[in-house]
């Protein structure tokens, strides 16, 4: 019987077997501390993928040219947050030990550490390029250590100093700001990347966590916690664009939060940054 | 890897070969006069459905006691009528032909005339129980004879009288209500339906077409063209369930249209609708 | 050129010289004092009336049948109280000196003030028919004595005692309800009108004023000042039919406020509530 | 200065040393698997509750008769959920201790845990007399035990057989609906608690748990599992009124999610049901 | 009777005679394949047009010194899509013929085919110059020929090479942006029109149609195939302002789907490109 | 008991006596001629302001070292323009009296006009620095002089020429943009506040008051009267910035629309406008 209901994200039908990057989602959103919503995330953007092209005209590329699985979303625990880590860390550490990049769809924020976790043990050496609107280096949140505003932290006391490139950051404590001055490096408020190949030792491995409330309330209103001021859509895409070629072992796209935005251009803004994103992999 | 994407409704996971019954979406809304979005119903059903227990207190049945497969929605093309329609009667008379009970998502109402004129081919004397706010009636609409306000005239060309059974009916022109007396059997406002089996000739095959703006607009506010004085839910439910054992060879679900509806309420509805009557199905 | 550009409310299209009846809205909320907008329920009104028929099957009677003019919007000025009023009078005047009803689309409920002002000077014992969910019967709101909330007690101070039959009401202050109890006819919670015809002295002439609200939330949460626990549509509707034959000679439908209703369905029962109150007028 | 910024829910002005109850929020959604949002609730509650008069028509006595202090949200941890629990119980035992009546506001229905917690201690031969959609009997819910869906279940735990009375349940796993008939008292789809006082012992205290979806979809659609075929604001009101009169020792109000309803509708239901338990409360 | 309802489009008041220009929508979406809703787009512009100047302070001039004539709305066939294409042409001929500019508001991209036809047969020679994100150039879309993804195709083979403009174009099949080197001229992701009237050969007539999608979705979130990367509203009017003094002899703006932005700057863009754009018509 | 109930807005939890800055409320929006709604601003910013920080990075300031008092909201008549007025000038001028600076959240820009009122008793020779989309010069407005588009002709009338410097008009009638050539500094469509100081004369004090509308529609969705084509976020904090050191006596917020903005992005950047606002009278 022929039928047209997508099974997997547009473009992303390869065979777990055959793939050479396995998109899953982490719909977790138990920390968000703000407006919760994040675990339909990745449900609406398979959705509304169909109303993108798979070509980018901007990278004259083709998802079609590449081979993407999408294994679907994980099944995690609501409320339980040390083991819903523990099952994305599972999930991302089997695709990375099969040889293979796995792109995470938030979710919020924290789930990024689960999947840094089982990049760290695969690659030790791991440098994490991180974009936000937050610093996210809180040392914990309303008394708890696990949050969405304290993801960067924890992931620092992993990968220790300068290993960290937090870009388009507007928002923090003091504090924060402060943290990132002697621990990470942190770009304000901008994302130029131009000259992160070369602050990257030889050899580096990636991996990139993007935070979509770094683009600005106006493109991107469906979010957790929105913040006038950040960037457009192009200054996101600029920023991408020179990390083509960079050795990316594994990335994220997180918090969105669909039910905030009943317009849609948020879940149509993630579809458009992870199609960018999946296209710079080709080829790694 | 494990994983919860749900390829198909909760609870619908039978293959094809060992299905008794099989789903499928209609996704389409060219001839929607006032408010158009049905096309969005399948999908919108499919990810709600985890919202609702497969269980059924009602009637003391489990859809996971059922063989349902669902076969997902069918790539109709936009603005071509004549074509959508020969695709449905193709995929309902596929799943009629292979001894299956075909249960289709709409769509707007004209779905129905493609999986009733399969239905007919292979149960000539087959009767329809029509569950509408609207008679549906109208022997054209703004010059066109294929549309959602005539679907039920055409069907009535096709079993000729006495044999269409509409439920619910609370709005129409004058024309359509004169046309009923003579030609339909219509209840007005109403839904009882405890006299229907006795009005059915024996052997007479059933199919049931719901359109769910027969419900009150509180419950249902999601639909393309609402008008308040519909039933309770309690009423439509009042009058599905003495349908049980009555020989059900197809039956459809139509005219959600869940952009018109913020608060998912609708979606709800159509999932707890469709359960109920995926059930009635069970042992025939 | 053929055009569908509706410059009136469906099936309203006599000019001013032939009509019986002449409708016009009443754009104003400026004493709101919860939630604003029920400025735009004649135009939304005018827009989504197409997706409701004519003809009522309640009434067996048909807009088609009437001469209704639609007179458009009143151009009131913003922030101006009385200045308003005296606008809403003059035309209300105007339409009862020509020996035609005027029927009045709110706006909030103050305008009724007007409409009563100019229809006592034509019909000195005047009586008034009011469904409502507040009793709107307060002596003053925050310190204004021309308020939604007010707009009854303006109304008795005009009318003295036993003059108005108030229905359906289940919100208002302790005093107010004992108000009512000293001076007006109030049944709370229920409208059952089957004794108004027997109540009113012979030859008594009847406005009659519905504030939408009166509605159930479910059917009707489009307004300033929702509160649950109203009329299903039928028993609003099955206190508006005992009012046919009764010498209507004005009424008005107020307190729909669109911009809350994103789905809609409260229009549809604005719309829905005026063909039957329009229907009623019929042969009067 | 004069201001109008209410620090408290309408009509709870007492302070907490002369209150005879005291309304607090519990902001906490961790566990909620389908649609979070309540933890909005209660600050949505104090701002809406101007729309509605402090005076009850149903009961013929007003807020502002009671000495009600509001002692605002507590904080509460994100993602833990153990720790929220715990802050919870304390807040309701410190009530409790001073001899005051606890009211809570949700917060999804797992918060009742940590309140009734707190009552059991003072009052062990406590009974829960619950309303509800959703039997919430599981015994655990994706692996965890404590959630929004086992929070009866653990509270049997603690209380034993035949001390729960559930209402208007009408959703659940076939296992629940056993469950049920083994060890509490359920009535399924109605809330007729007319018989409740006499199936009492004598002397027992009575705790009330309400959660909102035991209303139908229609009169609340913003609500975290809507599920249609629910009561109307009257049926529910009619199943509250003859509590009038029993000990209740502490109550709730759970499972309002305003993101869910732009209409306000449901927010303005929640109200109106807390308005009439407080009154309930009057005389204990 | 004064009254302010709005017959025509705010500042458009002129009879068809005495008019210079005439706007009439296209309400048409049957082709449209993700979001439906352009239907809409006529009516809401009408209504929300008052919420800005009818004057310019960007070309200093008023709608009020203009002739503009408002012809509503076409009453098209739903479904029927080669019908609605006839009358559209029929309607735009007419006008063309009588010596007036049309201006059509759609609808979706596909009644631009109608108006051209139109022009075509009585400007042989027409160039068109095309603001959209999408390239619109495909051959067939699902199976059909006639649709919003491939009118630029269709309007090609009527025109033939060079004769079409392509400006802000941002997405497309890789196909289409290699059928646009051979056949057209298309600028990508910006529009810059500074060079346009050099390219136009001398006493080339122009026709413009601007898909308001080429703005991105942050001021243009209302639209079926929402988009970022698009164009700020300045960089769109820096394309249009050097259109001036050129001989356009007909134009339209298209693609607003009002159901699809609860906030309504969606159609108060479509309202100010209007204005620009009608403006930019005098003296022609 | 611990609670989080915020009584005032985030971080200016001064008392009045210790305060050098007041807050306030002015729920008003009676003269609003599009879409009302601005009353639930100041309710809206207090609830959403826990989604900011308090620290900004463009200043490397944090509200917590200011000493705010927030005043809550004054309690405004409805429908009575005049008086409400009075009561805006009241309370900021026992503010100014008390010799703190008053920081008022609109409603409407009309209430601008009681807070200068004050302002003027308390410094004659005051200038006011006006950001907005519109000119607000209007002489009347539908026969009203008090609207929010005349509130600064009516404040010219009080400082007479040169005082009044505006910023960002970008929506005008055609003498408005007259009048301010005559009579008022106005800059259009850009906000370039580098020369404020220089022009200012020695020892002038300022009123700044923030129509938020001056931003883009994409930022700002949620008022009145949108508009594309306004001020990026950046832009208009560019446009603040250089008003660090001016002596600011008192400053305002007003046309936030929280009803027409479902995603909150509106509220967020108020939110950070007045935060940003907060921290430049650091020091005065």
């Amino acid at each position: 019987m022929k039928n047209s209901q997508k099974t997997c994200y547009q473009g992303c039908d390869s065979t777990y077997k055959n793939a050479d990057i396995v998109l899953f989602g982490a719909p977790f959103d138990a920390t968000t501390s703000f407006r919760p919503g994040t675990r339909f995330a990745s449900k609406a953007m398979r959705q509304d993928a169909c109303g993108l092209e798979t070509y980018s005209p901007y990278q004259d590329a083709d998802l079609c040219d590449l081979r993407v699985h999408d294994g679907g979303d994980l099944d995690l625990p609501f409320g339980n947050v040390p083991r819903a880590l523990k099952q994305i860390e599972a999930a991302a550490g089997k695709i990375l030990r099969d040889g293979k990049i796995p792109v995470m769809l938030g979710g919020e924020h924290l789930v990024t550490l689960g999947a840094v976790r089982a990049a760290l043990k695969q690659y030790p050496a791991l440098h994490v390029v991180h974009f936000d609107a937050h610093a996210d280096l809180r040392d914990n949140y309303l008394g708890e250590s696990l949050s969405h505003a304290t993801v960067m932290r924890r992931i620092w006391e992993l990968t220790g100093n300068s290993r960290i490139f937090q870009y388009g950051i507007r928002s923090g404590e003091r504090q924060e700001f402060a943290f990132a001055q002697a621990h990470t490096n942190m770009q304000r408020f901008t994302a130029d990347t131009t000259q992160l190949k070369a602050l990257l030792p030889p050899g580096a491995h990636v991996y990139v966590t993007i935070d979509l409330d770094v683009l600005d309330t106006s493109v991107f209103p469906g979010t957790g916690t929105p913040e006038p001021g950040g960037l457009r859509f192009q200054e996101l895409l600029n920023g991408l664009l020179p990390l083509k070629g960079l050795p990316i072992i594994g990335c994220d796209v997180v918090e969105l939060s669909p039910p905030y935005d009943q317009s849609g251009i948020s879940t149509a803004a993630a579809c458009k940054v992870l199609r960018e994103l999946l296209l710079l992999l080709k080829g790694e």
